[in-house]
């Protein structure tokens, strides 16, 4: 028995998200299906955590048990040749058995991209959402830093979370504006990129801090307001949603070389499943 | 009567090519049935050149006549409130009635894109060719040096090309490698984008160059080469058409400030029509 873990980029525009559900048409699905065809075992997959319809991923991460004996640098190739277009594995490494994608994870980075030209890019209209509309991306910055840090994140939650805590801890956040080559000179205010890291996320968090935001630059609302939507622990007191395509799964970090006790630090963490 | 001239770009997945054909679908169709639905006329619009089924375009420029008494600053958002989701206005200003997108038109440019990654980006898939094999890029490089100047590009033309004369003009040309943040370190090839500026091209003239540099890259041929097969003025001399969804018009340059009499140069320059 070996245990691999595996990278995988998805568009996430043709899926009901990540994880296997009733419905069918997921990530999960298509990847297991791959490797029933290539090894003949039903393997289940592990996700790092879940990404909801529509969500995207740069760099989502998945382990799974195998006896096949098809050599290690085999299996990326073997495994793109048998998934769709729009879903790619660009790494495979073996792990010991107890690693866990989504326990042994330490942190994750959600990009949420918002096209504030007038006209979207149409080469990355699945990416991004578009907000031609006047955005103060200053505000909007200083909304977001007072996120960082550990709080209860209640009012930044989905109301059908189901998770018994609330607290998570957003280490680090930033917003980056790209101007495209095109747009400059003509007053575009580029597109917002804006990258959050924590230690998990619950249920749309990441979107309805993009949703808050929007209203702080739109100037619906203070950059300090979001001291109080924190304080409030009401998902009501938060502004809404924003649409799933402007995100992605940026990036799950390992720490590969704590000692196996460290990394079971996470094993009972049940609630630091990503909801996305 | 005015003259309007509109930028736009499509993604050319879902098309068979830019110009009408009998065969229906395509991009200026699209965008006559999107003026007619707004101004209720007829209106045929030029572009500055065709380009083929599956190439996309960021900066397409094309004129069209109109009655309508529709404010300028009004165009772009009606239109593209009328046009598909992979086709977008990005700009559109009044020139003087000679102005013609084809004739008026000094400079095109051409992009092609190659993944050489050994796995291909998922979010720009429909716009890269994925060629993983090891490419000699300085090879490249140098090949394509030799292109630039004024020769008979029958070698790279496709043989139904119907022009009267192969001559044509490359006036810049230059091959980028773009080193994605994931691939880094691993010692991964990169994107190589290759951009050819022109006085005008011959059908399927950048595929034909392109594929007969990935032959270069991939030492079958030496730079050096690229001179024999100019002047052997013979499709069979050169490499393969390489697919076309690599492929994206990037820009096409006016000399706003010339003289009507200086434009006038290209008027019967019929055969300077882009053909890619």
């Amino acid at each position: 028995m070996r245990n691999l873990l595996a990278t995988v980029s998805y568009d996430g525009t043709a899926y009901y998200g990540f994880q296997t559900q009733p419905g069918g048409n997921t990530v999960q699905d298509a990847i297991e299906h791959a490797l029933l065809q290539l090894t003949g075992e039903a393997i289940k997959i592990h996700g790092s955590g879940r990404t909801d319809a529509g969500v995207h991923a740069r760099a989502q991460v998945f382990h799974f048990h195998t006896n096949s004996i098809i050599p290690l640098e085999r299996w990326r190739l073997a495994l793109n040749g048998r998934l769709p277009e729009d879903i790619r594995i660009t790494e495979i490494i073996e792990v010991p058995l107890e690693f866990h994608a989504r326990r042994s994870a330490k942190r994750k980075t959600y990009r949420y991209s918002i096209n504030g030209n007038r006209v979207p890019d149409i080469f990355v209209r699945r990416y991004q959402l578009h907000h031609p509309g006047k955005l103060d991306v200053e505000a909007m910055r200083q909304g977001l830093e007072h996120l960082v840090g550990t709080y209860d994140f209640t009012s930044f939650a989905s109301r059908h979370s189901t998770k018994t805590s609330h607290v998570r801890t957003i280490l680090e956040a930033r917003l980056e504006v790209e101007q495209s080559e095109l747009a400059a000179g003509s007053h575009e205010q580029g597109v917002i990129h804006l990258y959050v890291t924590g230690n998990g996320f619950l249920q749309h968090m990441v979107r309805i801090i993009v949703g808050t935001l929007l209203q702080v630059g739109e100037g619906k609302r203070t950059p300090e307001d979001m001291k109080s939507i924190l304080a409030a622990k009401d998902r009501g007191a938060a502004g809404p949603t924003a649409e799933s395509k402007g995100l992605m799964l940026w990036n799950v970090e390992y720490d590969f070389n704590s000692p196996a006790s460290e990394q079971s630090e996470w094993t009972d963490a049940e609630d630091h499943e990503d909801d996305e």
